[in-house]
């Protein structure tokens, strides 16, 4: 570009935002090169794959000083409209290879390429990345064996690929050498190469050779949890989501939690064994999934992308997680991992690697890495929390400057266990509450019947299901409506006094609990059932205000809530019970599955994997075990909402009930034991 | 060296020649790897490995101003004087890491440094390389895991390497990572690991990790020749040869030449599988047998390089060889190889890699490559000739400035087929002969027996071998004689009108043959025996001939006779047959295994890999086939020793026949074929 003067043509890329000034017959492929805009090409520029697409946005953009009209690109040639006639162009669509600048433009370059009509059936979710995967595929016209110069036939394709596409000195998986004699001479020297070079610092590889123009490639990112495991199949060239799947981890027959996995591995001898078989086989299961549902091959995935705990990250890759069960909580390994796919027991192309994220620290994982990635408190001025609740909490504070993480043993209780009458989210668990204040009777929800309990309809829609339980989201609900509505103290002792005011509050010996259902089962809410909760709750929170107080801050900007419990929850509930610090509600959000959001972005972008390395290694990490203020936290936040902290956010929605005195909120401190890890 | 001035203490190196000067004080390992000399150090300069032992060369030598002595050592330290007094030093020899350098000096550094009193078993030759494997051993110091620092045991010693050994940011084979947690707790975080780095542009590489201090590391390096393969097995840490063993090549029950085994491949589905396994099986014997003879275990190999010619190397790597058995004779890969080594059925360390050197074409081998790294013709101003000769013979002509190589189809005659009294060399076999010129009575000496058949003793010795037949130098110097003593004419015909002078020339039909030995069997020279040879060797000789016109020479300076049959023939034989060109006998040299060494040379030094990569790209290769001028240097190299060449250093010692006129020599020219190929 070093003679472009003001008078050659401006190009805009969106969505990407990056511009240049390009001579006349610039080919619009080879400007976004220049510029590093990702523009996918399999065919290297012959009008064959149809990767290339781009269309025009005509109009006066003032603010980029551009009047972009399709005119200003160059006549369509022979070669796209062979392509055009043969495969079919989209309206508006121009083959970026074969198509030349002639004046200023504004290109769009779709991100939803779809070729040869394959049908897009479940995008995982709407989020569209830049891409630039680790795997490439380069179709390349290689030379024909000569008496003259007689180099080998791989020899003649690294040469091509050098040539045409700059990648040098490629090395070659194995398993390639003893095929490329048969695939070269099959595709009549020509030949598509799979190349997967991931780092910068690292020699391109070739990992597939395809005769001809082979013009797909997929991959596949999993977030392996401890209860259920999630897979994207995800083509690599138009970074669509082909297909997902999920299903539980039967790891769950050798312990529910994390923390009984651990025990297995350490009381049987074949224990670590029988754990990485099961997971390892239902993965195999998800990808013959993902792989019919999307319509192709498990030959066809050349990549893919692994997180989770760092439990089920060892368990995964075949390490034994005995020293993650105890001080000092040393992972074998923390940082990146990449392997051959095959190694770990996941055939899928003889050539696929399996990348894996960094983990944070020997109990937050390449998971909660992966949701870093995802929402990136890292990228933003705000301070921002993240939470994934499980019977492990991973716990993320930070913005651009400083991000610190840690994780708190909040045990089971969100999930139900430890709950008299908790069970998992599942048709008949009760999952909204209400009390009314006044009479302190109560309305529901339940999972699987959409008019509430006091709606026409409920009877007959609990006929089908039966009401069986209180999943996690309504344990949260109906404690926080008990504290409201007075029920409870802010110390969480179900006031006897009340019993007289309704007759659902009960007497059981010393105590007193709150009956929600009178049916089969009876479902109450007894004062054990507010102690676990406030046990968990004040473990989490205790987590929080620890990394709150390494970051010197006294509140938080955004908090988001990851995985299936952060989804369910109502967040003004969590707010009330004191579950999170205070914060405007509107910016409180679930975040969904962003581990898996993570991984899919890893997967498509090679750059993700860069800045998660770098990420983790900024991170500071507390061990909340070794922190002093820990349990004074604790024992603060054992209150409703809380002993010390204010509300005010939350006061601007929720009437809280007068603070009474000091009391003795932290009679359960001291028992307090680190419990069993979980996500 | 920045601030140093002429005071400063001034250090030779020997035997690389390589010197500095070095502030007072300079450890002398550091000054050694300062300047590039090759010094081994497992521990890390913690005195505990021996393995950088050095000697001071002591006097006045005044080529280099340096006068040199012990003195200007520092004392022997506490660290030094515990290694000496636990492990033996020996006599002048000092730890280079625990010595600092105090004045000027001459340094010897040994390249046998035996350690722990290593027998030695058996010297491949008496080679010594400079050093510098692709696998290095590191003994490093690991943090213990700190809950506050929570990185993985795994990423703290990527940190211990890259402080105590500069290997940056190292990659890890995957089989390590489930083991490292075990290794680590059993070393009590002193750990060895062994790591291969081949290439400066490539990553290092984790491949064996060890508790404590592991200070021995071997290699193997192996010649794949298609009728014998040769293994040595070398200590990575002190260069020298522990253990060496040969067999023969079981592929001969498939073929006994290259392209009765290629046919055997198109023949048979399974062919090619059937011999990769063969050869992988005879390798695996060999492997366990260097293991056996040198007390290791195969895991203790960390390090492999294999050489072979192109249809032997293509069936190792389990690749089909049938595009070598005919035009264009197109290798599937003619550059270097790497390969895990259990990939390739050889398991031997799980990190052990397999290097084959570069085929330098379709016929001439990553053997020939490896005897041109070991004679070095690139490396010299003379011009140097190099022949393999096998089945096929492979020619390699060249210079500093130039090198040129081709193959010639010589056919089995050499080694004994298609010669009426052929045989392998093997006692029994007939290897040296002389014919009286007067009286044309022959003498002759039998492998097995010492004296000749003239000496007394013969008829004792021969009783317990026999005379069986004619090997391949006796072939050599029988037809030779035959020609100095007229017994057959330039053109190669057995004179009839020489039966009146002697009854050993004995009509057979149309033609006539000499009877060399007249015992059970019968043992004769026939024309058809002198025809096949002249034929064999006027290939030889014109495909010699056009890489000399390449060159613009007509003559060469040197001759190196590499293999078996170079090793056992008469240099001035082979002249007078006009096997070889003419050359200062002198300068004619049989160089042994010199692809064996050429592949030892790679093990024990990786700068050498890069040498012969870089030395075979620029060697040209001739295709003789296609050369107009082979055909007409043919039926030249047809006539003893040649039609037109002079020999006039073969005069200096031998009286040759007078030249006759022209003759029909060329006769068989015409029906020349290519034949099989082989070394």
């Amino acid at each position: 570009m070093a003679d472009l003067s003001q008078r050659d043509p401006l190009v805009l890329f969106m969505p990407s935002g990056k511009r240049g000034r390009f001579a006349v017959g610039t080919p619009v492929l080879e400007a976004a090169r220049q510029l590093g805009v990702y523009v996918e090409s399999v065919c290297g520029g012959r009008a064959t794959c149809g990767r290339c697409q781009i269309s025009v946005q005509e109009g006066n953009f003032a603010k980029h000083g551009i009047t972009s009209s399709v005119d200003h690109l160059s006549q369509v040639g022979p070669k796209e409209e062979r392509y055009d006639r043969v495969r079919g162009l989209p309206d508006g669509r121009r083959l970026s290879c074969s198509t030349q600048i002639l004046g200023d433009l504004v290109i769009d370059v779709p991100q939803d390429t779809v070729i040869n009509a394959q049908v897009v059936r479940k995008a995982a979710d709407e989020r569209v990345f830049d891409r630039n995967p680790a795997v490439r595929m380069c179709y390349v016209e290689v030379e024909e064996p000569d008496m003259e110069k007689p180099l080998g036939d791989l020899d003649r394709l690294k040469l091509a690929l050098s040539t045409d596409w700059h990648f040098d000195d490629v090395e070659v998986d194995f398993h390639i050498i003893p095929q490329v004699q048969q695939i070269m001479r099959k595709g009549e020297w020509k030949v598509t190469a799979a190349i997967h070079k991931d780092r910068e610092d690292e020699r391109p590889r070739l990992i597939a050779l395809y005769p001809g123009l082979k013009n797909e490639a997929y991959g596949i990112a999993c977030d392996i949890g401890s209860t259920t495991i999630a897979m994207h199949l995800s083509s690599l060239l138009s970074g669509r989501t082909v297909a997902s799947a999920g299903t539980s981890n039967p790891q769950i027959r050798f312990g529910e939690d994390l923390m009984s996995r651990v025990s297995y591995v350490m009381m049987n001898p074949d224990g670590r064994a029988a754990m990485t078989e099961a997971v390892r086989e239902a993965l195999n299961g998800l990808i013959d999934k993902v792989c019919a549902d999307g319509e192709i091959f498990r030959t066809d995935i050349l990549d893919s992308v692994f997180v989770g705990n760092p439990i089920m990250h060892h368990l995964f890759l075949g390490i034994d997680p005995t020293e993650l069960g105890g001080a000092p909580f040393a992972p074998a390994v923390s940082g990146a991992v990449e392997v051959k796919s095959a190694e770990i027991g996941l055939p899928m192309n003889a050539g696929t690697r399996t990348y894996l994220l960094p983990c944070i620290a020997g109990h937050v994982g390449a998971d909660a890495a992966a949701a870093t990635l995802s929402e990136g408190p890292h990228r933003q001025d705000e301070m921002m929390l993240m939470v994934d609740i499980g019977t492990n909490a991973e716990i993320v504070l930070g913005n651009r400057a400083r991000v610190v993480a840690a994780s708190s043993p909040t045990g089971p209780a969100f999930e139900g266990a430890e709950i008299s009458s908790g069970q998992r989210a599942a048709p008949g668990a009760i999952e909204r509450v209400r009390i009314d204040p006044l009479t302190l009777e109560p309305r529901f929800r339940v999972i699987g019947v959409e008019p509430w309990s006091d709606e026409p309809g409920f009877a007959e829609g609990v006929a089908q299901v039966g009401v069986t339980g209180i999943c996690g989201s309504a344990i949260i609900e109906v404690i926080a409506e008990m504290f409201l509505t007075g029920i409870i103290s802010e110390d969480g002792v179900v006031d006897g006094a009340m019993a007289g005011r309704s007759p659902r509050i009960l007497e059981n010996g010393r105590t007193f609990s709150y009956l929600l259902h009178d049916g089969t089962p009876r479902i109450t809410v007894t004062q054990n059932d507010v102690r676990a909760i406030q046990l968990a709750k004040a473990a989490l929170y205790a987590g929080v205000k620890l990394l709150m107080d390494k970051q010197g801050m006294d509140h938080v900007d955004r908090i988001g809530l990851a995985g299936a419990f952060g989804t369910f929850i109502d967040p003004k509930y969590a707010m009330v019970l004191g579950l999170i610090p205070d914060c405007d509600l509107d910016k409180v959000k679930a975040v969904g599955n962003a581990a898996g959001t993570g991984a899919r972005m890893c997967l498509l972008n090679r750059d993700y994997r860069r800045e998660i390395e770098r990420t983790v290694q900024q991170i500071e990490k507390i061990e909340t075990a070794l922190e002093p203020k820990f349990q004074e936290h604790f024992v603060a936040a054992m209150a409703l909402p809380n002993k010390v902290d204010a509300f005010p956010n939350l006061a601007l929605v929720v009437t809280l009930p007068e603070r009474k005195g000091a009391a003795d909120a932290g009679g359960d401190g001291g028992r307090r034991r680190r419990r069993s890890r979980d996500t």
